[in-house]
């Protein structure tokens, strides 16, 4: 994992784009990643003001050695235009984290948000399957995550948002995508839940608590949250406290990686004696 | 030299700019280079196909976090119009083959090809001042190794090319530039030069000749070349047919390299933290 990528005239570029870029993990995990498989390709940031996000990506997604995109705030759900297809996720969504580019030139996206949420608990040996879960946020972050919990088998899901309207949007959109799931809109955490997870912003500023009345907890129930942080956010502070099993930002985000590569499929991007060398 | 490129979020770009692009060898040159100088920069191939000039080198220009440009075949001429300033051998020439984004963020050229002929023979140990220079070749390529013969103080140029009129554009070019040098168009290769100059595509071919009648050589005549081949060129052969020193593609290549990090100045360019820490 720690090989270091090598840059040539004949390498496949990969970008991340946002604004801003600096803080972005992507470039370094990628760009040894693909190192380590043996495949002739880099991940650099691109750091795209957001002022000039029209007048730039519809130019870099031309560049002839581009195959993939990672994008970052607040590009989500502006970038999902530019995708001709989408997967399930990013059409529940309506945003994509990522887009490759197909052998005809087109490109193609999805949002592996959620999926990183669900893997990320997997790689800590916790299964969402079963789950009833109370959500606070529906925003971008807790529709993808919502999406990925309702494909990965949970029982119900309970929205919990500061605006109700945008709860009960997403519960609309959840009843259609997964009708085997009971999704429901509601004012505060229900009590029979077994899982919670924070999906809002609320963990990103000193001082912030928790993301509702979340009360004491069973130490059975799975803690989840999407802020990413140095130091444990107040709702894993408060699953800590209760022993319960937890999923923080960093967790999420480790677990995209494979989904991300997988969707890549970089070797299969590479020329041909290269892809020979490293099937 | 051997320092590997790391890249993250907060690394600086550079990139080179042609098509097609898989030949060029300077992002492996350049991105050691600044790894080696302790510089967070990587320099990346953009694979620009040359009907989407237009519609991509704009936006490009725009990435925040670009700091310069190499430009190759066949944009040389085409990316003149995007620096705001041109260095004296990018207005004489034409052309630019490097840019780089300065503070306000607008852009500066300059052409580096005839600086890195003149710096790669002095890397050899030759000397080009007072030569009497005859030039094959009135194009780009030769256009831009006049100036900087010129402005490296050779006494004379004798301009040849199979197009008597680029000949005698070029000729009045260098004329007013550098009204110090002897300067003038030339339908077959003087007698008394010291000095014979291949800037004609001439040898690029298998089969190819020399650019013109050249006969023997005094073995004291310094020999150039800027076709990159890997074996010998037939005007490079024929100056070890006579012993004569020689300067070919490679060597033009190499010496541009310290002058676009110069023209660069990656280590001004960087954070404040890391220039303190690079100076």
């Amino acid at each position: 994992m720690n090989a270091a990528p090598k840059i040539t005239g004949a390498t496949r570029l990969y970008a991340i784009v946002g604004d801003p870029i600096t803080q972005v993990r992507s470039p370094e995990v990628f760009s040894e990643r693909f190192a380590a498989m043996g495949v002739d390709a880099v991940l650099v940031p691109f750091h795209v003001p957001h002022a000039s996000f029209d007048a730039i990506v519809p130019a870099l997604l031309q560049l002839g050695n581009l195959d993939g995109l990672l994008v970052t705030v607040p590009f989500k759900a502006r970038m999902l235009r530019f995708a001709r297809r989408l997967g399930a996720a990013a059409q529940t969504v309506g945003a994509v984290n990522a887009l490759r580019r197909e052998a005809d030139g087109s490109w193609t996206g999805d949002m592996f948000d959620g999926v990183g949420f669900v893997r990320g608990a997997e790689a800590k040996g916790l299964s969402v399957r079963g789950r009833r879960v109370a959500l606070f946020g529906a925003g971008g972050a807790g529709s993808a995550i919502a999406c990925a919990l309702a494909a990965a088998g949970v029982k119900s899901i309970a929205v919990i948002d500061i605006d109700p309207e945008k709860a009960h949007a997403l519960v609309d959109k959840l009843r259609q995508a997964f009708p085997e799931c009971a999704v429901s809109a509601a004012r505060r955490m229900p009590q029979d839940v077994d899982m919670v997870v924070n999906a809002s912003p609320v963990g990103m500023r000193p001082g912030d608590g928790l993301p509702g009345d979340i009360g004491p907890l069973d130490s059975g129930t799975l803690v989840g949250d999407v802020v990413i942080a140095a130091a444990p956010t107040p709702i894993i502070r408060h699953a800590m406290r209760f022993g319960c099993p937890h999923v923080d930002g960093r967790d999420m985000h480790g677990g995209q990686i494979d989904a991300l590569i997988a969707f890549f499929a970089p070797a299969a991007r590479a020329p041909a004696g290269l892809s020979a060398e490293v099937a």
